[in-house]
């Protein structure tokens, strides 16, 4: 399981490569951060971030592509420009026949900390750990793409190993913990 | 001078080609609706809309592309998902090396009727009227479409019309008339 993570920007679009085996071991391939210049137009902007997705899928032939979903930004304009790249990303990832997932942020953290709630700092810890990495990737949006990717995989990897006799089992011993409190 | 205008939409993409000629005279040569059913996932949307785009470029090879701005709608949600869509469609108009023109609703009111605060039902009846046509085009996102793209054509004929010197006549007239004032 190759899942591609992406946290959506027009100036940094940050992304990680995270590759899980059957063992729950996830190792990070690859991340980085796919720059625009303000400057730029923003159809021309829009154009560097979907080629540098659909080359990076090309590159590594990822399962599934993991998108942050929109983070609403006090400024509109600001959420309303993010919508944009996150739609030629999208494009470029149905293009490719991935698995598309989009993830809230607080997914995410609930999926490498443990809480929706966790902070910034806490999702750069585990993340680090989880991945067996001797410094937290840099830059932060490279770290938040590692995360949607780290999140996806971790998320993704119970059911497949779970048998169905086993996930009987685990509704079978919530309902009876239920029914106990 | 042939422009596609569009209104952005995920679930209708309204369109219009429109030509304009050397003597001020602008001719509807196609206009329509991409529609996506609701029910489908994002992405899958995306990609019809962007396939829809492409294939009227190739198809009419026009100019310039004329993409009416986002209309801040109450609902944030409604407003970022509309980005997505955007999004995809600069990206079609880039790839074919259009000039891309963002047209605010103000502005396309003002190129069509005249004032930025015209209700849709003066556009619609100025655009017949301009484009010589017999019925106002169905439905109204179509319409929204012809308009963007009328507006551009309206908006850019007149410095390609008017040589330097009658530019310069004007700007000299300009200047006389507010000493004047």
């Amino acid at each position: 399981m190759l899942a591609l993570g992406i946290d959506p920007g027009t100036a940094n679009t940050g992304y990680g490569v995270v590759r899980g085996d059957r063992n729950g071991l996830a190792t990070l391939v690859e991340c980085g951060v796919i720059r625009t210049r303000p400057r730029d137009p923003l159809p021309s902007r829009l154009a560097e971030i979907y080629d540098g997705v659909t080359q990076l899928i090309a590159r590594h032939r990822p399962d599934a592509l993991s998108v942050e979903d929109v983070f609403y930004a006090r400024n509109v304009r600001t959420t309303v420009v993010l919508g944009h790249a996150r739609g030629v990303i999208l494009l470029a990832g149905h293009q490719a026949n991935l698995v598309i997932h989009e993830s809230p942020p607080a997914e995410i953290k609930k999926a490498v900390v443990g809480t929706g709630g966790a902070t910034k700092e806490q999702v750069q810890f585990m993340l680090t750990r989880l991945l067996r990495l001797k410094a937290v990737p840099q830059p932060s949006d490279a770290a938040d793409g590692v995360a949607a990717a780290l999140a996806y995989v971790m998320s993704s990897r119970l059911p497949s190993i779970a048998s169905a006799r086993a996930m009987a089992r685990l509704v079978t011993n919530r309902r009876a913990d239920e029914s106990e409190t």
